[in-house]
């Protein structure tokens, strides 16, 4: 397995961060799961991630629960497991039924094929969408 | 510049599929996309793509720009240049704005970062994910 | 444009390689693909990868075309035009016809839709599965 | 562990592509592999992608074989660790041996390392490969 | 060709992105390259890829030359032609030679098989590697 | 678990890169990591790998750490669990700290980011760039 520093022997910077999460979350600071445990290492990547994702997955022209959709099909597409698990769960949270999570499925799967036939062969961008 | 084939062109199988995706998209069947004239030399694999796609990406539990959304977030992380291109012109007739494509390229690159983090680090999911 | 060195202009290991690939496929070293005139910057790498393919792609237990049917579908996988378009070409010179491009192709989009679904129902390894 | 839904528990729509996967290898319902009791969680998506599924890969142009060999190699290309498994195994009952296995996976490390050159290199697809 | 905003037309909040690459480049605004007037079509984009760009490259364990090849050999792997492109000049500009390049593209290559065979043979993580 | 072949089992050609892989690695060959108990399935390649391993990763105008980092860099792009676990402790043993780790994670997370945002925004490679 790999490392994972908890919440108590953190060091000062992420404890800060666990906190953070925590409170946004509506969690204690023990109970943030094991993507910070392990980003815990290195305090650094933990708070720069974490800003990142605290200011582009709050609502804005899209809603809270379509961003956490794109991040899982990206997530899924990106064959992170991982990812794939915690995000999904979030979107649940936020929301998602499981029919939206079968149709959501269904549409990666689609695109992995519709992306894969357009790599096979290769046509050119049409020059009305080159603009878009 | 790879094989296209024209609907003029096409053989009668193909014809039909360039005629069912130009009434439902309101076009004259010549107007068809490249993706399109592309599968045309195979008419088997351009019925099949285009009865799943046709299928998939109607309303349901979610609605068709959601869809189109999920498609093109898949299409950036996969890297199919005109997969992007063509559907990021589709999303935007269904009514995504400017302000919108914003937000989604930001979840679509924080998702690429989380997923590298998540494989360089390792963790290992959560009990918690496991059965969502 | 990405830099090329053609075979005149080449250094002397690398002429080596242009000749060597040149015997083995009928051509004149000067009309070897842009692939190797762009490995010939680094003539060890360029030395490298031929002996490897010219090792690999040797009939064996799987035949010349089948070894090229799968370098192909790799490369269409790994979204790779350049690879994708020469491999093509390739593949016809040893024996693929048009229609069993189609249905390799076919088969590329299918894997590309179970790849993704299997990462994003993450089911485990069938205990039947696990010595094949 | 991810959900997986059996035989016995899923809804109608479900249990008759169990069947139908069933009767065509030859299994009793029940022990159809796990990619399909995931996949059971929508019935829909079950449902669409056995029908793609059984009409891609029947033999024609190419054999039920070579397609077998051609979906594996994508898996591996992919990374999808389920879908190597399963899919070695099913080559294996189609007649792959223990070296055509060896030979098709030094293919698909060669292609990796092929493609990985060519993004490195990023030279232009030769004129005389365009069309192919 | 995708849209692009020079500086003399990107709104307020880019122009000052513009400028500090600009500074931190000894380039005159104008002279950014096509990535950065890409992302002026969303500011905030913008702003956060730079922040975070800034942030990471700096000189710490890591010398700025080490950080651009890992950025480089990263961006070869995903398979990002301007990515690549842009970087390659970036790491000559920081001392990469033609020789260092032709030997990360060598370990980029290997690494690319390496990680397709380890996906096709599926072996697990040794006990002694697994807290690293 | 997948299929690994021990040195007192393996082929004599197997053995003899066992004990070559010992042998750098100043370890018992009965030691050798899990990856090459996989390959030992198929000697040829396993042979291959060794040759062309023992090839690049030697130091030249890279040393052999930023080689080890690089290959690292690339393990973790191309989501490679078992690569990243096994180059990690590699690269720790040839001298990189747990400082250095969390910086070079850092930056496959920017480029990760940096690869899907130039996805996404489709921007052309500057004239400038071509030539590198």
């Amino acid at each position: 397995m790999a490392k994972l520093i908890d919440y108590a022997d953190a060091a000062p910077e992420a404890k800060a961060v666990f906190e953070d999460i925590a409170a946004a979350r509506g969690l204690a600071p023990q109970d943030v799961n094991n993507a910070w445990k392990a980003m815990a290492r290195h305090p650094a990547n933990m708070e720069a991630f974490w800003a990142l994702a605290k200011q582009t997955m709050k609502p804005g022209a899209l809603d809270a629960l379509t961003k956490e959709m794109v991040y899982l099909a990206v997530s899924m597409a990106n064959r992170c497991e991982y990812c794939t698990a915690s995000h999904t769960a979030q979107a649940k949270k936020k929301g998602m039924s499981e029919a939206m999570l079968g149709e959501l499925i269904a549409v990666v799967g689609l695109a992995a094929m519709g992306n894969a036939l357009a790599g096979a062969y290769r046509q050119p961008v049409d020059a009305q969408f080159e603009d878009a």
